[in-house]
């Protein structure tokens, strides 16, 4: 399974840059650049000591290609376990191509998407979870999908998986012993510590499951559905909301983001925001096909902001309980915040008034910034940040969802066997299927078409 | 001028790539990183060589930010001859910016464009034209332009310029000496060598200045207008030509270059192909807007091709040579390559009596292949790759031009004073003037508002 080729790619990403890194690993690495690697020192990269950085050309026959900066990594002690160079040249694609084509002239080949990370995973720098944890890692725009993906890259959820494993394997071997003195009846498996054992694994595959909702809404953004008139203020809201955190971003020049004005992120938490229509005229509820799509598009969301021009409630404040009632009617589990926005616009006591009338009313002015701190906490209530702040294990990738769901359904008929004083041989057959999906979550059980498709999924380069 | 602060940016392209890296300079750059670096050595920053990497992981507070490579260069053996810290960081997007914000926080500042290379400057590593190089090696995107930019990033053309501003320098101290002995009457300065030197400065200043020519239209690409009928088969033979550079750039998957129809690299020059509508119809040549407009282009343009099916010209090659005539008499100085295309749809002997009537014929086919790599080599004789091959010194940048045009002006002044026997206070003016655009050149003259106007021009991170 070792690799034998030396790979080639530019790992910094695409385009002009001051500088841009060009990585090669494999056998050949040091010595292919070697050849035409010009040192200032004039010593030769193999007899440097690794973690150096050397000054000099790349040459190409007499042709100097540019003047760069040489890192060598020796194996073991490389991001892929094998021989790295990476070449720091100048951030032209013009010279970043030269480079790269001298080097597969000279017996490289293009590295696959995720191949160095894949190398790392075949040499045991990482298990399978934290390869994964570096794609997550390098996708990662909030502050909680980071830093869940540090901490799988650490190997957090890793290491929990592969000590329940490794506990259940040595309860495995003694059943499967005793299975050899079958005839003398003997107990190696002490059952009562087994009982707890599946009761432990038991829990932590529970709570992992259950993490991977929160762990999916973190990953991909928590969608809240926005219902208000075209005049109410909602871009106005959306704009305040999202400028906070774009004032942080474009201080860094370069770095700046484009403005999805749907997409934000409040407190480390990705928030997609849904537009709809309103649903005011409530005589037509039912018939018009825009009131239809709104309710679809609550249906879709996990949080529901309705935004009411405060002059307009105080004026039609039936009308308003009514739209309420309607969609708490329609979907009553889905968490409602109402909010009377231009609040800066109506008297002090009109809207004490309205406070008693609509429960959990959210005061606001999008223009002053009032009452946007609260909504802001409000949202954040949604979602379960206690396990975030504990450092607790979030699932957030479906692959290990998927395994985890398969080890718990194994581990639930073990126990069931261990209820009914099933036979050693028939309980082994049931662990070794719930081993082996915790051994597919680190890799220690992989395919090629497994590994293949989670690389896939890689950019090239890293 | 010595700087005190500490510098920070983003050194690779923007975007996601699978590393990045963020580069600090400046006295605190070791110290300010020092103390958000956890180091798996343990061993802090400060207490490495120069151009070692380490290991570890960027913290905020108790936040881990992301495991990282930290490269030192200590002063003044680094790019900008002060302490330097390259953090190799994950390519996310969210990362950098966290990283960067976390180091302004701590009291570093964004850098300018090009502040890097200002510093190198400053600190002596670089005169000002192989600082400029540097922006133009970034900029480089053929063969051509990166050669010339590497040739003066080496120092080249400074050194030549250095070297004559040294000698006329000394006769200037020799000359403005016998200022001092006036009334004895002594010559320090050895009149027939100054002659010599004069000659020779103003060799080298006119061969320079000539270069300037090739070197714009290697930077800029060399204008081409393509006249030529709709279906004449401009677009294919235009794809034909692009498409054999972009089979070789296509192999580096990531690194995919747009289309650009009209511009492509032959032969490591750039062309820039200017579309024009034809002259068919002669009868209505000085009328036509159209007409007018294709002979606004051919001004621009430094070669003009004439694009004509095969079929058409054997029908009615008197109308060609009547347009070919137009076209000459207009721009009698301008290059015309006239090709026949679609060759292949015509029998031999129709195109020999072709040959036989119009002069430089270009016998081709865009859709079999055929007299394409002569048209290449044609469109490579209207460049002097004379001076690039023999390695030359090539001006591209227009302010040295414009200093050496300057320079060569008080040369002739000192040339003319010589051969009036002006008296050597006269003298000495003119020469500090030629030794002041010397000096522009390689920045030992120089003032805020130049850098300021050269480092804008640079990207930031460089």
């Amino acid at each position: 399974m070792k690799p034998k080729d030396t790979i080639i790619a530019l790992a910094t990403a695409s385009g002009v840059g001051a500088i841009a890194i060009i990585r090669l690993s494999g056998k050949k690495a040091i010595s292919l650049v070697d050849a035409q690697f010009k040192s200032v020192s004039k010593k030769r990269l193999k007899d440097q000591s690794s973690h150096t950085i050397q000054l000099g050309h790349i040459i190409d026959g007499k042709k100097e290609l540019d003047e760069v900066l040489v890192s060598v990594f020796k194996a073991p002690n490389s991001y892929t376990g094998e021989d790295v160079i990476e070449i720091s040249c100048h951030g032209s694609p013009y010279i970043q191509q030269e480079i790269i084509q001298l080097f597969l002239r000279k017996g490289c080949r293009i590295a696959n998407p995720g191949e160095f990370t894949l190398r790392a995973f075949l040499s045991g720098k990482l298990d399978l979870s934290q390869a994964e944890a570096v794609a997550d890692l390098i996708a990662s725009d909030s502050e909680a999908s980071h830093q869940i993906a540090m901490q799988q890259m650490r190997g957090g959820f890793s290491n929990e998986i592969k000590m329940l494993r490794e506990e259940l394997m040595n309860f495995a071997s003694l059943i499967e012993l005793e299975l050899d003195f079958a005839e003398e009846d003997v107990e190696f498996a002490n059952r009562r510590k087994f009982q707890d054992l599946i009761q432990r694994i038991t829990n932590v595959l529970k709570r992992l499951i259950d993490s991977f909702a929160i762990g999916n809404v973190i990953k991909n953004g928590i969608p809240i559905a926005i219902i208000g008139e075209p005049n109410v203020g909602k871009s106005t809201l959306l704009n305040v909301l999202l400028n906070e955190e774009k004032a942080i971003v474009s201080e860094i020049a370069g770095t700046t983001r484009d403005a999805i004005e749907d997409e934000m992120t409040i407190g480390g938490i990705n928030f997609r925001f849904i537009d709809t229509a309103g649903i005011r005229d409530t005589q037509d509820i039912v018939e018009s096909i825009g009131i239809k799509k709104t309710f679809e598009k609550i249906e879709q969301a996990q949080v529901v902001v309705m935004l009411i021009d405060a002059k307009v409630l105080v004026a039609e404040v039936d009308k308003a309980k009514n739209e309420i009632a309607q969609i708490q009617n329609k979907h009553p589990l889905k968490p409602l915040i109402v909010i009377a926005n231009k609040v800066d616009t109506v008297a002090k006591n009109a809207l004490s008034d309205l406070e008693t009338q609509i429960s959990n009313l959210l005061l606001l002015s999008a223009k002053t910034g009032e009452g946007i701190d609260g909504l802001k906490s409000k949202l954040l209530e949604f979602v379960n940040t206690g396990a975030l702040r504990n450092n607790d294990t979030i699932i957030t990738n479906s692959r290990h969802y998927d395994a985890l769901l398969k080890a718990l359904e194994e581990i639930h008929k073990v126990q069931e066997g261990l209820d009914a004083n099933l036979s050693g041989d028939l309980l082994a057959i049931d662990i070794r299927q719930a081993l082996y999906h915790f051994g597919e979550i680190t890799g220690e059980i992989t395919s090629d078409d497994l590994l293949g498709n989670i690389f896939a999924n890689f950019c090239i380069g890293k």
